[in-house]
């Protein structure tokens, strides 16, 4: 079963199962904070039903894109809603698991990688209702995702992720491993005051700048800034 | 020829060269950072003139202090500016260099630790006023910094750093390194809407605890929480 919804104040449409792990504000933030241009190639790792990607594809005219997704179900889903917003021609999705050698000669050249990996905490399950899609159970390492991410990315290429807060060590060591450097750091704050229970974290391939901590999005501001983000799909700046 | 200035509206005095280096908001927010309790043996590497342990020992009844300061004019300042504060029983200042194996043997068991680490990035060179100091000219690797510190450091004692935004992979890294996890960040925003010019970052010795962005201070936020910390001795509750 399968619903039809929209994000960013209806200029996605996006079918999705009805029950699992659903798209939300995530999928909107990350493809806010991918600073592609125009006509550039992008990838994306664990698409899902491809929220992400059509997010940025709503945003930046004439993107390329090639999107992994291991769960046949949800990849021939993410097929189904490029066609749906007119993209088809734009989209590639690739059935695939991230951490399988034969995938990686298929990938072409890109200028950017962004990924909304698992994040279940090792250790414990999610539900069974989610863990039947799979996409989210935590059992490939994040060094995993980032090198099959910059395994094709381009010199100074932007690696993004979003990622629990608690995994801020992990996610800057994930990067680093790939040798993807100039981090930047975007904590997504519940409400100015909270401690960031998400984060974004980019960086560059084979970049040497210094570190940069912004100063973030509160998700509940009263300020505009969240809901230019999240409804009218303005670009993170990051 | 020094001069002596005071710290936290004047509860400690401070003697320090009128030229080079001078203590600042940095000492203050780093003192207001350690989770020490009343009692407890802590280590300061780097020590300067002692601005960040005063700080401390203002704060927190009957700690003992072991300061580590490789240039004997700023270990003799800091033994007097001990006295001059009346804590001079509780202070301990080695003059050693941090990278000396010999120091090694010489360190109590400690339940925190902390720096302020030299912040040249490499490649440039501090004014010659500072460089004549030494103190923070980066010439010491942040990993030599971390595992100093944690060499004596209890099973979930605190390492805590303060460092330029632009070091936080660094940092991380530095910090992971010596087996300390649990990593904790706050950043120090200039003002809100600002990206981080300075961080503290902190861990724990052999923590497994999920990591934590908290929300940070502002230094110039106008409501009175910067104020509290920098003017009253406030902790900064890491």
């Amino acid at each position: 079963m399968t619903t039809e919804d929209t994000l960013l104040n209806g200029r996605v449409r996006l079918r999705q199962p009805e029950r699992g792990l659903r798209a939300g504000h995530d999928a909107v933030l990350l493809a806010a904070s991918i600073p592609a241009k125009p006509g550039q190639a992008v990838l994306e790792a664990g698409c899902g039903t491809g929220a992400v990607f059509l997010c940025l594809l709503a945003r930046i005219p004439g993107l390329r894109v090639t999107a992994i997704e291991r769960d046949p179900g949800l990849a021939a889903l993410a097929r189904e809603n490029a066609a749906l917003n007119g993209w088809a021609d734009q989209v590639t999705v690739l059935e695939a698991d991230i951490t399988d050698p034969a995938l990686r000669p298929t990938l072409p050249p890109i200028a950017h990688a962004f990924a909304n990996p698992p994040y279940w905490p090792a250790g414990t399950r999610p539900p069974e209702s989610i863990r039947a899609n799979a996409t989210h159970a935590e059992d490939t390492p994040l060094t995993a995702w980032t090198s099959l991410l910059a395994h094709r990315l381009a010199r100074l290429g932007s690696l993004t992720l979003i990622l629990p807060a608690a995994r801020l060590a992990d996610g800057i060591a994930a990067l680093t491993t790939a040798h993807c450097g100039s981090h930047t750091l975007l904590p997504l704050w519940p409400r100015p005051g909270q401690a960031a229970k998400r984060i974004l974290l980019a960086a560059r391939h084979h970049g040497r700048s210094p570190a940069r901590v912004l100063p973030g999005l509160a998700l509940h501001d009263g300020d505009g800034t969240a809901e230019a983000v999240l409804r009218e799909g303005a670009g993170l700046g990051m």
